[in-house]
């Protein structure tokens, strides 16, 4: 090669946005990829079960593509890999608790993956990379930062972090080695910007552990429920911790939280003597006073076992007077509305609720400004790029390193698609790569598009009526119906006058179309859609979607 | 009467709800209404407009009924009166700001209302009742606290209030009031629950004022954007005060805004000198840092003025670098992701955006813990029931009362319809009376329930597909069709192959009825549906509303 080669660094989600995280590292003929997640459709994606990054750029590339690396096993790092190695063959890497979490969602989609299994302190070639997993603290174990070692320099990546010096698995993220590899000159950071805005340092999560000895040690006879995310393994241990010592048995509730457990104990993520695990079944057998349920619902999700048990609509569990229940998470922005209609509900069945207003029962996964700030005075970039955000963190994150003295041409506001070019001296923008947002709904990957979408929104909002027509001739002449259905837009058995009201227009529109002398079948469907649109707009401020059928007979 | 009457209280609505304030007190043959809500609509209530309550009591009884009145002007203790006032003639009481608000929105509608003006510190008689006006703090100006004289004893109401010792008004609530009702001896005490999870004591609204005063003092020659509620006239005038001080002109976007700000400024309670007001139009004039917009939006609604001018959707103002804007406001619970968004656009166009989590801009309008204890303590009442909250609220507000020594046997924890009856020695609940949501959807008032919710559902994640068949005869021979009309289900014209295979599964249920012989239509459409439903599961894990329409012909 004449031209010497440059470091692209190209996110393809996780930026401007919540979830979804996967960023393209590319030199030469190699491309290296970390973390494959998935995000939660936003409000307006109606229907929509999940969203996935636009893989364009790496379909396109496939032929250079090496490998996928793993930070963590959230969904928001590695939701999207089944639809992604579905595109693409290459090997998937990460630590073991990752791989066992892939291993059985793959299972589930019926995709076979080649994963192979490095441990933290590791590093493994991948192309003209060689990539170090280095031991980092997050809310679900074995997370790892990466140092990316690319042919102009190091680039260190955090994934999600924080930092806790008493994390549960007794080891603090390897802050020796980062700033080892501070000293020894990184080319660039991506941090993660989730709590940017967050002033001070995040709680341990021990801290947690000390007030679910607290609920355990006052709670008399009464039965304890804890819900919390399935995948805060190290939370999870905390309550089979604090049941065994106090006499208590665990019973899990809710599958996401079953099959975690399995993968986290047969792996030894979770350490449980003997005996104390009981099936869901078997809490009849014991008096309150002997019971731990674990549960998936801290987000307040219709589907949930906190929120059958709420609404007793759970086979094995009824809530009442004699329930402790402590919600171990904090609602998720957007998910506050749900999480309150529980709690409610689980108040009005006499239990008493402890959640995150009231006690210490969460602490954050991610770094809050003071930790966020240790990283980059450690890690000492050359250039700083915040990841993981929306914009206002990723601004946020900025100016912690302004705070610091980086100046402001070697901070990167990156977007999806944006191509970053670095060489030993210089970064600098430049280019797009095709990115963005494919809509999973069902079995269909990004056939649900904004028209879709659109008419989903205008059908939520007003409804639609049904016009079925039978056109006879070239006077299109009305010889059947109109037949009118009406769904989602008043309760017709109640309305019959206002049907009337349709019917009389629709026939006033066709005599009009056939006065008019109008017999292109589109020019009557727009006239009597108009016609009626007018009208029940007129009548009742409302405007439900329209479909005039037309039937040739 | 040969039975001694009892008092009745009777919650409509703010109870396990947040919004639509509505209370009953009863006595013999005379009705006094507090408060006049409405709600807005919970997600799953697609396309409703607002929430109103279920009024049927009222309109069962409305001989008794004497009076409404209002304790302030928030949408939640008056957004009902247009429709009450429709089906019930009676006059409404209330301070001058609350009437001037008043009187605007029921022109909007149509309506004259019988509105009369009261003053803090005045007493009306309506009735068995005489009803006192007490001044509070609240989040906007002239809310007042009633204390309710009956045949057998006081009852306080405290509506909305916090205790703010440095308002911007200049009168801190009339606490040596309700202190001298306590001494006398209270029955009752209605106290609002907001903000019951929250420790300490709200901060008073003047600390907003002098984060602005900062904001204003550094910001340059930058323009000034602040968005705040339309309502929160304190907040306003202290917008004003500090333009006036910094030698800016103010103009105002947003309809509500533009309203309010209207209503305020005619009846004295924002003063404003001449020449500081300017038209938006004329925002052009100035340079930048001689202008303060006010406007709406800090919800991130996206009808909003500011929303539109983060969207580059608004007429008159363009957002650049050269702006500072200020969110004055909390998200309300279920709009963090709204205002999120809004915030992130203006941070993309270079904007410099202050919210609640990076400085103090906002304050709360309701009392925290220490405020709610003092409120008991002060009142000393009998009884004491806990309003204006969902479960959560209201329970735990009763814990602070327990605290301060009630005992729960005169702590009531009500809901809407519950009638609580009182004597002079006793309260008791007793029985229940017609309560609950009325949705109102356009010019629609009732007219939309459940099953048209259900069926918006329905629409709204997986759409739909209509299919019209003309039969003929005894056969039920297909003449005609089936003509596949489908919306928010999959983009048709990408989905040709789709469309065959389901006219091919209509095609076949079609032939299969006839050999079976089903000749009912319904039976007909039952099998076109049910085939076609399993089909479209198996082949896309989606269940879109299928719609058969049989045309005879």
């Amino acid at each position: 090669m004449a031209k010497k080669q440059k470091l692209k660094i190209i996110p393809l989600g996780g930026l401007n946005e919540i979830g979804k995280n996967m960023t393209v590292f590319e030199y030469g003929d190699d491309i290296l990829l970390v973390d494959c997640g998935m995000a939660f459709p936003e409000d307006e994606m109606l229907g929509i079960d999940i969203v996935i990054p636009d893989i364009t750029y790496l379909q396109k590339n496939a032929d250079k593509l090496r490998a996928i690396v793993l930070t963590h096993a959230h969904e928001d790092h590695i939701g999207s890999l089944p639809y992604v190695l579905r595109e693409l063959h290459v090997p998937v890497y990460g630590t073991r608790l990752a791989l066992g979490i892939v291993a059985n969602r793959l299972k589930e989609h019926g995709i076979a993956g080649d994963l192979r299994n490095v441990n933290a302190g590791q590093t493994i070639k991948v192309g003209a990379f060689s990539v170090e997993f280095i031991h980092s603290n997050h809310s679900i174990p074995d997370a790892t930062a990466l140092a990316i070692h690319t042919p102009v320099g190091i680039v260190v990546h955090t994934g999600d972090f924080k930092i806790d010096c008493t994390p549960i698995d007794g080891d603090m993220i390897d802050l020796g080695r980062l700033a080892q590899l501070g000293k020894k000159g990184v080319l660039a950071l991506l941090s993660d910007s989730t709590n940017a805005e967050r002033s001070g340092y995040s709680m341990s999560e021990s801290t947690v552990g000390k007030s679910f000895e607290e609920f355990f040690r006052t709670a008399g006879d009464r039965r304890i429920i804890v819900a919390t995310f399935a995948s805060n393994i190290h939370r999870i241990q905390q309550i089979f911790d604090a049941a065994v010592r106090y006499d208590r048995k665990v019973a899990i509730s809710g599958r996401s939280m079953e099959n975690i457990v399995n993968v986290a104990m047969e792996l030894e993520y979770i350490h449980v003597p003997d005996g104390v695990l009981i099936g869901i079944d078997q809490i009849r057998r014991y008096p309150d006073n002997k019971i731990v349920i674990i549960t998936t619902g801290s987000q307040g999700e219709t589907m949930s076992a906190l929120y059958r048990m709420a609404f007793s609509e759970h086979r094995k569990v009824e809530i009442g007077p004699s329930d402790l229940i402590v919600i171990s998470a904090s609602p998720i922005p957007g998910n506050e509305k749900l999480v309150s209609r529980v709690i409610n509900e689980l108040l009005k069945k006499g239990a008493q609720v402890v959640y995150e207003s009231l006690a210490d029962v969460h602490v954050s996964g991610h770094a809050s400004q003071e930790e966020l700030k240790l990283m980059i005075s450690l890690v000492k970039p050359k250039y700083f790029i915040p990841v993981h955000g929306e914009q206002r963190h990723l601004l946020q994150h900025a100016e912690l390193a302004k705070m610091l003295g980086w100046d402001s041409s070697h901070i990167f506001i990156m977007d999806i698609g944006k191509v970053l070019e670095l060489d030993r001296r210089s970064a600098k923008l430049n280019g797009t790569v095709p990115s963005g947002r494919i809509l999973v709904d069902g079995l269909g990957v990004g056939d649900v598009g904004n028209i879709v979408l659109r008419d989903r929104k205008h059908l939520s909002e007003d409804g639609l009526i049904v016009l079925a027509m039978g056109l006879s001739g070239e006077e299109r002449e009305l010889v059947s119906g109109p037949e009118i259905v009406s769904r989602g837009f008043v309760y017709v058995r109640e309305s019959e006058n206002l049907m009337d009201d349709i019917r009389a227009v629709v026939l006033h529109s066709l005599a009009d179309a056939q006065r008019r002398g109008l017999t292109d079948y589109n020019g009557i469907k727009n006239l009597v859609r108009g016609d009626l649109a007018d009208y029940l707009y007129q009548k009742t401020k409302r405007k439900p979607m329209i479909l005039p059928v037309i039937m040739e007979v």
